[in-house]
């Protein structure tokens, strides 16, 4: 994983990260929050997978569904934020993937395996955003609350 | 609907909505957009919809064909812009829905109730971005013109 | 093509570009960052192609399967970047188009006839970002380097 952080003036850092092949992208996006402290973020990327999982949230199960995607895809968008749950940076993402037909399947990203190459713009838009568990759906979600 | 409002020293703002369970997706950015004064702005959003209605637009016909989506979708990517459309701020975004089985179904976003929550940012690109109805396909376009 | 500037206190320029009906969607972007000096950006789109070509990337053949779309569709997310390779700016994106009946079609964006618009964000995160081609899969890959 390469990735590198673009200074603003205004505070409000750009991080590029380049996931590599064989590396989970879920996993490694987080940890590049976690090290450089992102907590309130933008999150845009497209690039490829050599596998992927994604999920489906049922509302009577309050769980998600596991959708797997056992082959090579394009990584057509992949839209999300990052933001503090449990006192962690979490990103949520979901996905749209390409099959070599031009199909496509989608869902909450829940891992990919990275394989050429994931390009990930991580924008930060404030210094934290916080998200709790709403008890009802199990679901995390957005308080309205910035800090920092 | 909780929105907050991240100050940039540069002027440009991000708002980021947290769209609740059971409001209405496209007013309720609308809303937001109005009363904040935002009139130019990229917009991303994910979240999940328990119903939505997209459009295809019908070049003979020189309107949109609606489409109905009558079930709870992850919203896998809603993509657009907010620029100033007879004096008022107006939401056009796109967008790409997973149904249970990781199917995706999308159109130009016209209508789509919130199920369990929608996570927008808007990013305010100017103080002021205009659109005009072009006369030859009913279609409301960028002018080019920024202002403010 | 209409494209316009939007100044940053910081740096960091928003361009919005119209791409008019009937021009090329990769060459018209490409055309605006060469002249506008624009080497690492992220970009996202919403509008409409009266045709467009998309491709998968095929592992043992090291090159791009090329999927036709030979229909009016909406550009229901256009996401990636723009960086420096080989000297020049270079527009990478991902599309996912939408159909008549809303059935979707997608993949990295080859070309795309646009009609009736077009509508381009283009934010600059850097004054530069350096791809190379990465000689084991012949894809054009972000170094993570910064420059400018």
């Amino acid at each position: 994983m390469r990735d590198v952080e673009l200074a603003a003036t205004d505070g409000r850092r750009v991080v590029v990260i380049a996931v590599e092949a064989g590396e989970e992208a879920v996993a490694g996006v987080n940890e590049v929050a976690r090290r450089r402290g992102i907590r309130a973020a933008q999150v845009t990327a497209v690039g490829g997978f050599a596998g992927a999982e994604v999920g489906y949230f049922d509302r009577s199960a309050r769980d998600y569904l596991r959708i797997p995607v056992p082959e090579q895809v394009e990584v057509l968008s992949l839209v999300g934020d990052i933001a503090e749950l449990h006192g962690e940076p979490a990103l949520h993402v979901h996905a749209v993937l390409g099959r070599r037909d031009g199909g496509t399947v989608g869902g909450h990203l829940l891992r990919g395996e990275v394989w050429p190459t994931l390009e990930v713009m991580v924008t930060e838009v404030a210094a934290g955003l916080a998200k709790r568990v709403d008890p009802e759906t199990g679901v995390a979600m957005l308080t309205g609350t910035a800090y920092g």
